[in-house]
């Protein structure tokens, strides 16, 4: 409804892991023509057929939008390519397409910066899209939903949870939770995301009296990268808890008190890409479609 | 629990409406001496004896807080006052107050400003602070989905709605109205509010295209002050439904065109102070509170 | 989607209030020949100009199903018809009718069944359809909760609830309310009410221990025709919070002790009739389509 | 709240799984004296050492309430033990406890009765009360969720869900998968419950004609122990679907058919006990606690 579907033009779908294997065909069921190179692993189906596989960058026809994976770039310097036996530099990758190319990738860093523009490119992030990051954050709170649900010996419908943050994450986990029944408070530091927290039907906490009260939860959902579950928390965490950890590295919590005090830490990274895959496909082809409408590309 | 109330105080709360009444009521409960003036008529209940009606604004103990309504100032430069058969200036009310007495109030204007810079009070509009913006426009969409009940001839929960603009009150009804199991439809215009919208549960529309699909609902509640529902949008709104307004003067639809193609238009305005008087005194209390707490007056 | 659309075939539909009128367009709406009879008062739309009226029922052709209001029969033996002029007895309107003549009618009592069966009509109650009775329950829910909405000082989304009696009613007034973020706690005697109550994701709450309890609670919907809600739990009502009762009479409280007291209480009866006359007439029409498909009538 | 606890008194909890072990866990912190046997494998912990381990049944003190687990006996009439190393048959068990005691067990079958019966036992089945039922329904949903969400390669948040029967489950997994986003459809045969799953915001479908819809969902739950999910049904199940069959055996597909067509079904059994002891082991004990309350023993 919202998002417009580009008129039928050819798209090249390089690299990546299942998630870019899912946008692959579903570029193809927009009836745009869809060549891949490095992701060949994961065949695609019969019902992909029009998927055209080629052998070597260079054979990709001029003017394709091409689309790296997310991240664009592995160690080293690579195309990231886990479901694939190619190894092929960026730079390599790069050199075979035409000045002007628009180029898609995800988590672009200085280095393909520089290298598509020493090569006249048209390189885009589409990891810095908020719709994205809006998406993935809806997909990323039902996956740790999920995770809860499993990993309590407790019902989520029964129990007391703690989301501490009220970001992206933290508002869809807060709504999630609610959802399925489960008395949710939620922490911020400022008094608007106070406010909203109230106004989500969700208990409001300061961040600094967290340490405070973490022993009422059988379940806390982490969001903020910084040390807010400090050991002083972390030792009131009620045996049977679980912590579930999905703020980026280094994390936001205290794990080596963690560990030392026994508590159940689960470190939930990549979890849209990993658990959803065709959804995690399905928001990057719909940024992408943003940037081509908008960018008049 | 996320609102520090201050030790006990002295406050005096000066004018206003019912909303004024009942936050005089909240601040005796929370054991501060209150005074009060020029809200009299809506007598308060013997279970506050301990409020003190003061004959002039004179008498009232050097030391307090003042707070002023919401709008603090009617037109001609009087302390609003609908409840009271006191009329006092605004000038002859900050004449009484010593320099440094802090002074809480609504929707502060350029003269309200002046007044009491030259007599050096410690002036705040409350009005401004975004938790009572968040928590205002919460009791908002609950009043306007509660006028949306009443007036549509069809339940909510087997109806389409369409929320036009997705701030706050927009996000709010959204939720409220799904609560309900209406279908909902909400627009916006950025990318990332689309995005939003769906990650909330319902289906996200282009603002630019509500014009086109008009047709499709039973309830339209308009929170954009702009002219979204123009006169093609009101030529495809179903007979039988119902367009709520909640946008602030001038509104967001033609009204001449509403009234000429006979469209049921509702314009509900000041929504949480008549409704939920007790609710929107509570929310001036904490914001006051904050004020308090932050400002360390 | 659910419900089988009959064939095209006639309809008269005769006397009742808004809903039946309602009933006659979408009857028309569904491409059957309709007739109408006695609800004059509310002239049909243009829309609607396939809606053929009668000067009497004897003029209706042979083979319609007739369509009495409900309830049918009005104090006296009249046809209910409180939107027309007319002033029909039942006896008078059934002798125009042939022998197997399939009648639809609400509420029928003795004098009426008595009435068909001799004349040799096919009668049958259509609000003894329990599918009928639970669609009357949601919206008669969804209106308790605007009155709420609309009649408490408070919001319901900062406030605390409490539904006296778990039955068709009391379920869904609990789901809304938590839509809404209400804090809901719901009574029942059963076991297996009290473990549906908590399942709901509401707090569960003996119908014996009402009274106790009675002081905790902003507003309290009463749906059991019962006097749960005897002095002793008036007495602790808060003041300022509002008693709603949707039993149907004698109704569920003391109203003595309820007046003496000064409680608020709101007596809230044929709900969804009144309030949402489409959607009424739609769960009418559902229930004529379900007995006419099942009936092979 | 709804739950009235015994007075302390003594309880023998025997055999069983994890669920048992937290049972007695849960009735020692309700101050009650308790002996284990046959569940030692899973120690308990330091905060439970009011807990006292036997050797043997006939070390028991007169007066217990005896606690069997659900299901009581393993195949071949030996107590189930799964967490223990001891074998003893229910027989000799039972010949241990004098007779009038109080046997609560779970999935009583005619031998087990008899045996009962024979020694003068009074033996209960708390697996046949209909809060467990309720409770447990609500655990085994909200588990079933949690398999959808980690097994869809979508989220369920932009999925179609379809549950196929609206017992217990059905209405709960309905309740739960909206909570999240998911737009659902439930199936049932009876008019009054396609009134319900309205009600509840879904959408009804007759169960009959699930085989022709079935292409329209992402993932598909059936509760109902019957071949709802025919070879026909199946056939028109989308390639990334995911079927979660949650009806015990026989289940209620047609599995040959499934494997043959490449159907990716799940089939979800004893979940409460296994995903969540601590909540499964609670609603043993409530029920335990209503049978002593209404049985005065």
């Amino acid at each position: 409804m919202n998002i417009v579907t580009p008129e039928p033009r050819a798209f090249a779908v390089l690299g990546g892991d299942l998630r870019q294997v899912c946008l692959a065909r579903q570029l193809a069921a927009d009836r745009h023509e869809v060549f891949t190179y490095a992701n060949e692993a994961r065949e695609h189906s019969a019902a992909d057929k029009s998927i055209k596989e080629v052998a070597h960058p260079s054979a990709l026809p001029k003017g394709c939008v091409v689309v790296l994976p997310l991240p664009a770039v592995a160690e080293g310097g690579w195309l990231s390519a886990p479901l694939s036996k190619v190894k092929i530099s960026i730079d390599e990758l790069l050199d075979t397409l035409a000045p002007g190319t628009p180029v898609m990738a995800g988590m672009v860093k200085g280095d393909l910066a520089r290298a598509a523009a020493e090569r006249g490119l048209r390189l885009v992030d589409y990891f810095e899209r908020e719709e994205l990051a809006v998406a993935n954050a809806a997909a990323t709170a039902e996956a740790a939903i999920a995770i809860a649900a499993e990993n309590l010996p407790v019902t989520l419908g029964t129990s007391r949870a703690l989301v501490v943050g009220f970001g992206r994450i933290g508002k869809l986990l807060t709504l999630g939770l609610r959802g399925l029944g489960c008395r949710v408070s939620a922490s911020a530091r400022k008094y608007e995301d106070l406010a909203w927290i109230e106004a989500f039907g969700a208990r409001a906490v300061r961040t600094e009296s967290v340490a405070d009260i973490a022993q009422d939860y059988d379940v806390i959902f982490n969001t903020v990268p910084a040390r807010v579950l400090c050991r002083d928390a972390l030792e009131r965490v009620k045996r049977d808890a679980v912590v579930i950890d999905l703020a980026s590295k280094p994390g936001g919590l205290d794990f080596d008190a963690a560990r030392e005090l026994g508590v159940n830490v689960i470190w939930a990274l990549s979890l849209p890409g990993k658990t959803s895959p065709i959804t995690a496909g399905a928001i990057i082809r719909d940024s992408i479609y943003n940037i081509l409408y908008d960018g008049g590309i």
